[in-house]
């Protein structure tokens, strides 16, 4: 006999967690479809050179890997296998792995399709993706990201409609807490030359992108084995400051920076989102210490929180002006954003916003012997005729048993049929929140329903 | 630089096809619904243990595994390795596989959940699977199902329940040349006794199951091969006849076959679909040589086909007495079907179901200058607000090509605002199909689409 179990890190999903997770989706899908996004979707699998080197040394660790069919190993690589060097060996065995965002197989599929897309392209795509990471509280080896991009076009008008869109979807999601942090990566550029920061710019942002995991004494020791001087480190945490996104803002910056290009596009860009469209009711601000890990972002980068929950961000996003150039289609810009749905549910979980408890919105047939079940089978295809979801109790077992049934199932509505039901063409319909019953004719029961 | 590329047998869904795609999936699905069945999900990802012996050992070829993460060469088998078995390595590097069906993960799911389900269980599931299979047209590497299955019942109230929902799912697709095929596996075994078959009933399945692919000739010398004499094998053709589902066939099968418990359950279970609700309006056939190839059916089976479509099968089930027993939860029945959404896209493509030309029920905004489309983005937020979805024309272009861009799109709504409408908070709103082009406040445009 085999155990039943799942794999680390991955999990089923019931009816109850599946309605849950269902209003999550619709309530993303419905504001990416009012903002113009159409939805797509890539497969499972890509070939796993479309994947390595995209997420930096560790991603490519995390990359599930699939064996080659048949016998994999007469290809294998001779020297990897005599040494046991696992790492060498990949590459002979395995050309597919399991996708491990929704992005990099976005700009895999703009390529391969150019041809038959309109630019500027809108697409959103909600699937699951994975990873190979430590399973740990609100992190999973299989979890599903709901993105949403805009590909060719520079506009910062895409920029501007995110910010809407993440105002839309935490607002009718109920999740009033939330916090937009935007930051432009020239911005940061500008930052570590005001801070003459010699080593490299993904040292620097990846020291930073830490700050919420070691603080700011990890952050300055790391940043002092790179050469910064303690006066520079200085300068530095006063500079990654969170501020209202607002003119004011932005004219500090003007102040605070030293002259250079990328202060200059920088001030530029924000200054443009800020005037595409009224944000005053949106819940944003300007976070200087906002890295972003992904060294593909070349522009606004996005992301938000929902306060005091304890769960990290459950959205990140932004401008990528080459991700398609690796696959041979050069400057087409794109913006995008990816909600997490599993951090979603979670949070909307702990604050106990799925309270309210599971009843079936259908009715269950309960009977008294074969030949009321045969009368309800008969009532159930008219009650479904009628769009009424309908179940007839399949076993000929005491009424009482079927009534635990109905409640263990969370059933609203029973119908009772016996001898003088089929006689008057009727039902006993059962309210079994109240107990209360009531004899209805057929027809009545299916207008009450419909 | 890299070729964008596919695995082979994968595929990507564009916009226009996931509308398609999407179509099918909510007919099936609100059908399932209609019938009583809840949702649930379960990872793409299984212990490869779970999955291995399900399938038969042409299936167990078909698993897609994956690499164990890490240094995975450290626990490989020592003697595998040095004889490059790549067999006999396998379950030594991975422990995981890809869901090969939605059956054995969902049998799974139900011992491992046994305590939380109330039994009978209704529960529909829809993913998509992936098989090692050579690619050709038609057969896809990954695929979806669409599955709905009762489990904790032996009531044939189910089996009715399925053929009820072929003739709704078909209806609602417009697939009106479906034809259900019924057999029972007891009836396939009585006549495994009736031409007194030496050989194993698995080896006559697994015959029978051929004679779509290799006709009557191939399967004759398959059987002699085994033993069976001419005469026999005249009286399996006379026998595997397909006849319409009603008692009088019921009655011949009482006169043709040697009587056997078999027989009996078999003719007792088939009588009592029969009587358990109308199905004249179902296009139903009794087929005896319907045999289903994989071993865990026990009752009733299934299997639908579109006539004329050149494709085969869309759809199989049937009843499994003992599906969850590998997994230690004895004696629980269980019967479905399942649905192959690609064959059925394949299908209506083919029929041109979908000739209907791809429009978009959205909005663009068209717009002069820079100051218009300032306008149109403060236009679209309240149209949104209105659930009506709108997109602006990111950039600044000349007015006709961003005309370009919504026929190319296939909008057939473009609202052009520049000075004119702006000083009176209007739109020129344009069809693009008859190219019409009216003013319109921008409330009652609101009003229009609302």
């Amino acid at each position: 006999m085999q155990k039943a179990s799942l794999p680390k890190g991955t999990r089923d999903f019931s009816p109850e967690v599946m309605n849950r997770r269902n209003h999550i989706i619709d309530v993303i899908k419905d504001v990416y479809v009012l903002f113009g996004f159409d939805p797509i979707e890539t497969p499972a699998m890509e070939q796993l050179s479309t994947l390595t080197g995209k997420y930096g040394a560790e991603g490519d660790k995390l990359l599930f890997k699939i064996l080659n069919s048949g016998d994999y190993l007469t290809k294998a690589n001779e020297q990897a296998l005599a040494e046991k060097n696992s790492n060498q060996l990949v590459s002979s065995i395995s050309d597919k792995g399991l996708r491990y965002d929704l992005t990099v197989p976005f700009a895999r599929y703009v390529v391969q399709n150019q041809h038959n897309i309109t630019f500027p392209f809108k697409r959103y795509q909600i699937q699951p993706v994975w990873r190979a990471d430590r399973p740990q509280k609100g992190r999973y080896r299989e979890f599903w990201q709901c993105d949403a991009d805009v590909i060719g076009t520079k506009s910062l008008v895409c920029e501007a409609d995110f910010i809407q869109i993440y105002h839309q979807v935490f607002t009718n999601l109920g999740l009033k807490d939330y916090q937009v942090r935007l930051n432009h990566r020239k911005i940061l550029e500008a930052i570590a030359k005001t801070i003459a920061f010699q080593g490299s710019f993904t040292d620097l942002t990846v020291a930073i992108d830490k700050l919420d995991k070691i603080g700011w004494e990890g952050v300055t020791t790391e940043l002092t084995n790179k050469g910064l001087a303690p006066d520079k480190i200085d300068s530095l945490k006063s500079l990654l400051r969170i501020k209202p996104f607002s003119m004011a803002t932005i004219g500090e910056l003007q102040e605070s920076l030293v002259d250079c290009e990328e202060k200059t596009l920088g001030i530029e860009e924000l200054t443009q989102v800020l005037n595409h469209g009224d944000i005053s009711h949106v819940n944003i601000v300007l976070d200087f210490s906002l890295a972003r890990g992904l060294d593909y972002y070349t522009g606004c980068i996005f992301e938000a929180i929902i306060e005091e929950s304890g769960i990290g961000s459950v959205s990140g996003g932004g401008r990528y002006d080459d991700l398609t150039g690796v696959f041979g289609l050069k400057d087409v810009s794109g913006v995008g954003i990816s909600f997490g749905l599993d951090r979603i549910y979670d949070i909307l979980s702990n604050q106990g916003s799925f309270e309210e408890s599971y009843t079936h919105n259908k009715v269950l047939f309960c009977h008294f012997d074969e030949v009321a079940r045969k009368y309800a089978l008969a009532c159930a295809l008219k009650l479904r005729v009628n769009q009424i979801p309908t179940v007839v109790y399949p076993d000929l077992k005491k009424i009482n048993k079927q009534f635990d049934y109905a409640n263990k199932c969370g059933y609203k509505w029973v119908a009772v049929v016996g001898d003088n039901e089929i006689e008057t063409e009727s039902v006993q319909l059962k309210n079994m929140q109240t107990g209360e019953q009531e004899k209805l004719s057929l027809t009545d029961m299916i207008a009450r329903f419909s």
